[in-house]
């Protein structure tokens, strides 16, 4: 028997947004050759970020500090706001369930895509949220129907990610700066930017507007998605809120150092992102190769269209696993003809360009 | 204007649980010779702690297993159970958070001691329950008093610290044992162990009892409180129940190679409790010297009865804080007659010792 739990909790399913690439290897018996289904940036992070966890490693026996005070204000400068404008939390997975905790009563509704983030969709469903989904529109999150339909249904939150996980596309700024313009008052758009540092531009916003809050991460161009570290961006008073939720003590000492340093370290993360795009340029040559289609990216993976319906892009991605290689896939149709496939360097994508016209074969079989 | 935030958050102050040292040093613009208030261990973490965390540095642009699975495997052999009964936090801190937002609805009971674990109190706050409030007996957390409370009032969760924080005093194994035998059958005991390192003994728990969660902490004896990592044990259906609302990718990579690491090594740990027995001794024999008694510690802290009332203590805190030495202090009455001294090197002993004696005299002029 079981303490009988909270009324909310009790009817959530025991449910895993993700299975980690760890579980799939003792699974499977082995390592995974390549590592590029988590969107992670194989490329590593800067040698200065590598220095500084290091030389933080003899001081953790201290807590960081909870306001993250150093960290804020670098990133303050970075984006060209004020240390108030900024929360620091443990990546934007812990950011987002902050978020919604924030805003989403019982039954609130909260729009988001068809297909979109599984974790954001954990978190509101965690917190007695009702999902409103919208379809993609054209392999992207739309806009302009995400915001509509926010002010249709009176939802309390709208969730756009840009540039899009999991497709890759993305939108120019005045996409989103009008959908952000045809914004109700009194609705939060959540912009997740996880993949900013990849997109050719990004949107002007005025960081005071109480009604968008921008996450950001040091898990994709940053290459520490194991530090667990992110921010948000958004008005002083709203940024303020969550001190009433937060977890004071949750972002760790280490990944406080390895962030300053990281993101002091310009050339590294310029640096970066060539070689992502060299990356993505390489993985569209071997989908190529195979008579496949890549997506246009300005994330660090690349969606490959494996030319049928769901069914033979699981059957790819399982060959895939079988013959080393970590890949995902998104989750519902017509999205999942495709399998997304993280930049890594050259000895990953050498296993994959390997294994893939096998997996593709035993999968068309 | 801010966005209307849920009902609950709505109503929560904007509450900060602890200030951190670090605000302190910039507050008073000089950095704290002596870090002696939020029992860190100052001895430091194992050398293979700290030889793991460098070494995965250089990894950390892969996420951390979800699942925590070697630390897990690990822990439960260390702890003599089944992986199946533990699960991995960010720190007691967040599975303290995770427990409560699993258990207490809005306006359900909560029992703990006046003066309790503040963190504790902000997290049933921030999930709607309502506090009851135990008073400590003979400067111990009361034991019958709470679980009787707990069944007087149907509460679903009564939370118990021991060793205790903030006055250092224990319990016998036998008077937990005789409260968890009176426990009712549906209210879950939250049994914080963050210092049982340091106990000389602890009691005996059937794991498989549901009604029990032990929490633990590589904070404390571990000496890795800015790694932010912990454990619990319980029952594998409510080990199970926290995958419905923990940030599953929440624990960092490098505080799962660290923790791995130190808990390999059994000698550092021991060593470690030595360092802290002879800090509490010398402590107490620096209260001596001053005319003040240090209570018995079963704990890496002491707190040392001013001799007087509140006022009096958060003079000599104060003082001691002008003087460069971080200390903290209860916060009711008649605890809050003590200051709360961690155990960490002479050199901060040595700090002090100094500046003790000046702080006395101005707080009672």
């Amino acid at each position: 028997m079981i303490p009988t739990l909270a009324p909310l909790p009790s009817r959530l399913p025991d449910s895993v947004p993700f299975v980690g690439p760890e579980t799939l290897e003792r699974q499977r018996g082995a390592s995974f050759a390549a590592r590029l289904g988590a969107n992670e940036n194989g490329f590593g992070p800067s040698p200065r970020a590598v220095a500084a966890i290091q030389a933080a490693a003899a001081e953790v026996w201290k807590y960081g500090d909870p306001t993250s005070h150093d960290l804020r204000a670098a990133i303050a400068v970075h984006c060209g706001v004020t240390p108030d404008h900024v929360v620091v939390g443990e990546g934007i997975d812990g950011l987002l369930g902050l978020a919604v905790r924030l805003m989403v009563g019982e039954g609130a509704k909260v729009v988001t895509s068809e297909g979109g983030y599984p974790t954001f969709d954990f978190h509101v469903a965690g917190f007695g949220g009702t999902l409103v989904r919208v379809p993609y529109a054209g392999d992207r999150q739309d806009p302009a129907a995400l915001v509509a339909r926010a002010a249709q249904t009176g939802a309390r939150m709208v969730y756009l990610c840009n540039p899009d996980n999991p497709m890759g596309g993305w939108h120019a700024p005045e996409a989103i700066e009008a959908a952000v313009a045809a914004l109700p008052p009194d609705i939060l758009l959540i912009l997740d930017e996880a993949y900013a540092e990849f997109a050719p531009a990004l949107p002007r916003i005025d960081p005071d507007d109480p009604r968008i809050l921008r996450m950001r991460t040091f898990s994709k161009a940053y290459a520490m998605a194991g530090a667990r570290i992110g921010w948000a961006i958004g008005a002083p008073a709203v940024i303020r809120a969550f001190d009433r939720v937060r977890n004071h003590f949750g972002v760790n000492r280490i990944a406080q150092a390895g962030a300053l340093a990281a993101l002091g370290d310009r050339a590294h993360l310029a640096g970066a992102v060539a070689r992502v795009v060299a990356a993505r340029d390489r993985i569209a040559a071997i989908a190529r190769d195979n008579g496949l289609s890549a997506l246009p990216s300005a994330t660090n993976f690349v969606a490959v269209d494996c030319g049928g319906d769901g069914d033979l892009a699981r059957a790819v991605l399982a060959g895939l696993a079988e013959r080393g290689v970590f890949v995902r896939m998104p989750w519902v149709a017509p999205q999942n003809r495709c399998i997304r496939i993280s930049c890594g360097p050259d000895a990953e994508l050498d296993a994959l360009a390997a294994a893939l016209p096998d997996a593709l074969a035993a999968a068309r079989r």
